[in-house]
């Protein structure tokens, strides 16, 4: 049996507030301590966006502590992509097989469920309005301020988790440590929220059960339905150029900007100009970091350690998947080794890291510019095909990364493979009645049945 | 003409005191801030290398202000790689055509010779013993800690130039301010400063014009040549593992692996001992930034925006190579417009930052593993046939890197090019006679001259 802990959390975000239960569940005591007020009492304001796509490996990760059915209560599912043409018109794309979908959830709702969820466990205490000023990794002591009475207090948890995101007090603390690895790399993008409200009559506007994505290029906007009937959306635009956030002066330069090139949304937007010149330019950045523990008494977990731009909807389910696998590793965790155990975490969910970290900015590019493109979405539809013919062989990247607990490495990898091979492809194909040429069918034999046989063959003979 | 300026250097090292003597001679006043007392006249500790190698970037920057034959007199040839293996058994490999070397200079002479011509040029004054403790980007007011009063100094430069190294106090600033992108990191490999001292009779005990290496696979020690007769050996070596700066606790250990790998060196390291327990084991950090510069008023230079690892000997000449581009430019500048100016240098140096840092942590496994290798000899020398033979289609990476101005990132480039017909070539070669087989002459005609005609044809054709 492994010795029950006090363990501090500083964070009470999604991830923090998650990783509470599991650790509870566990034994130890623990205490969440949080800068914000609680937003289940207070609106909390934002600089965070406001929901956000669940899928496949955040789902595992509630589902592990049970709490799957509430949350699936007020989680929209989404089946596809929602394209908006310059001229309104529309083409849909499934994410997935038929049944598949990520799910669009409120940041706030979801937080405040599992807060609710946890608070009543006596194991477990959140303590708001709390600031750390200062993180000592050897002796573990935190010094928080009382945002509240403004008084100081200094705890000395025996283990610290860092699960307070992507400008992480804890990470700050490793950051002076010796050999530490850090890399913070900006986008030069940001991104600006608006809104589309529910219809006159209640309900949907537009398609309920979608991502919308209005592609133009080098920038676009995205929609993700709410539970309210409105959607959020989020306009990602370069800071600086011809059509940028710098261009846009005044109400005149939006609306000519929205009514060229979002049209079909500018009268689902009555509120445009106003959020527009009022909301802030969020920024975009991807932070690497290693290593994510110290001495053994501090870890960082989810944005704190692995921050990643939003456009392949899995910073949250990467965070919620460190837990699933640092649960994992709690099941077989015997002794009171926290140091090796937290080593053998951050060596082995790093690779994986780095993988979400590089697809979420690829996924950029395909998002705002290949989706419009007619060969881009024949290409989707071969690959189709081709995972229909080979379900046992081919499965898209989006799905292992969305639909699959494959590791994220494993996907990007496998991802790299078959783009070599759809290159091949594709030189074949013009239609998709293509795909049935005696000469496609003979190149995704060669490449998908006899090299993997010739390649089994070799893994066999060099045993 | 452009207004002359009131500049602060921050650190007085050697790209600060170049950057000086450039800066004063277009009639600005300069003032340098130095951490460290004047090492002319202290022992300064170190915590850096002792010497370094001087090569034709560096050159370059020396004579533009016209000190090159001043240093000279303190500089040390050195003609190629002098390798010894576990037999002590030597190899010499040559780093360039005849006549051309790098030059072993120390460190600390190289700085007092720049500071001993500066210092009396009425526009520049030093301030030693000067911390900077706060920069203030937007007022460019920086805080000093005069470390002989304990008293606080304000400056406040119209323009600031941060030459103060990988831990820079101006680049701290700018990684406060909004989409600053920023990385650091860490080789798993410490060295630590050893010596072999001059002969008993006088001069030197291993060949003196020579850079000397003991590769031994994952680790290696260097010696380079000092004017007094005696060697600074650097041992680059892991931190952890089975042979590694934790595996060695005591004398015993020391001297056991010492004399099974280094047997040639031990006898003539007499203070070998004392010198690995006393001296501390540096951390390899490579260091990327960007932008450089702030508001045209403050302006990162050399190891400031760029630290690299030690083994391509280029982290000097690359500081003083930012240098003589900067002086390029400036002698077109006109007007007042800085910011303009900043941004120009940094968008053309960045590249060759990105791809010095990159060649450098390569030529560590070049260095440590490979030089050992007959392969890789071969290759060395089928190299050289090709540059007798094509010497205006064929310059080694090398000679690109250490005797050439070329841009590095066209240096990093080539020898991407060049690497990928070396491993066409080398399938035909088992020794160095084989350079002349018809097929391996067809290949070279066929990589060299033909698709360099077929290249040109296509640019010309696309006019």
């Amino acid at each position: 049996m492994t010795e029950k802990k006090n363990i501090a959390i500083m964070g009470a975000g999604l991830v923090g507030s998650l990783l509470s239960l599991y650790l509870a569940k566990r034994g130890h005591k623990v205490d969440l301590y949080e800068r914000r007020p609680d937003l289940r009492r207070n609106t909390v304001d934002g600089g965070r966006s406001i929901n956000l796509a669940l899928s496949d490996r955040g789902w595992r990760a509630l589902k592990g502590i049970g709490i799957e059915e509430q949350v699936r209560q007020v989680a929209i599912p989404m089946h596809g992509r929602m394209m908006h043409d310059e001229q309104g018109k529309l083409t849909f794309q499934p994410y997935g097989k038929e049944g598949q979908s990520i799910f669009s959830v409120s940041r706030g709702g979801l937080n405040a469920a599992l807060m609710d969820v946890s608070e009543p466990d006596p194991n477990i205490t959140y303590h708001f309005n709390r600031q750390a000023t200062d993180v000592n990794l050897r002796t573990n002591q935190v010094q928080l301020l009382n945002l509240d009475t403004q008084g100081t207090e200094t705890i000395q948890p025996d283990l610290l988790f860092g699960a307070d995101g992507a400008f992480s007090v804890v990470r700050g603390a490793m950051q002076k440590t010796e050999r530490f690895n850090y890399e913070q790399s900006y986008l030069e993008y940001g991104y600006k929220e608006l809104s589309i409200p529910a219809a006159p009559g209640g309900g949907w506007a537009i398609e309920k059960n979608a991502l919308h994505i209005w592609p133009r290029g080098n920038y676009m906007m995205i929609a993700l339905p709410n539970i309210d009937g409105s959607f959020t959306c989020t306009l990602f635009f370069p800071y600086e150029g011809e059509r940028s956030f710098a261009a846009i002066k005044t109400e005149n330069d939006l609306l000519r900007f929205f009514g060229e090139v979002f049209p079909d949304a500018v009268p689902l937007m009555p509120e445009l100009a106003k959020e527009y010149f009022e909301n802030p330019v969020g920024s975009l950045v991807t932070i690497k970091c290693f290593p994510w523990s110290y001495g053994g008494k501090s870890l960082l977990i989810g944005d704190a350690c692995h921050a990643v731009v939003p456009f392949y909807g899995q910073g949250m389910n990467a965070g919620f998947e460190d837990i699933s696998v640092l649960n994992q590793m709690l099941d077989s965790f015997e002794g009171d080794d926290w140091e090796a155990l937290f080593e053998a975490f951050e060596r082995r969910r790093k690779p994986d890291a780095d993988a979400i970290a590089e697809l979420a900015v690829l996924n950029f590019i395909e998002m705002r510019d290949k989706v419009a493109d007619p060969r881009f979405l024949l290409r989707k539809k071969i690959e189709a095909k081709i995972t229909e013919q080979y379900p046992d062989r081919w499965s898209t990247l989006y799905s292992m990364v969305t639909f699959s607990d494959l590791p994220y490495s494993y996907a990007l990898e496998t991802g790299r493979k078959q783009d070599k091979i759809m290159r091949k492809v594709m030189k074949h194909i013009q239609s998709i009645e293509d795909y049935h040429k005696p000469e496609v069918q003979r190149l995704l034999e060669k490449q998908l049945v006899k090299k993997e046989k010739l390649k089994k063959y070799k893994t066999e003979e060099s045993l």
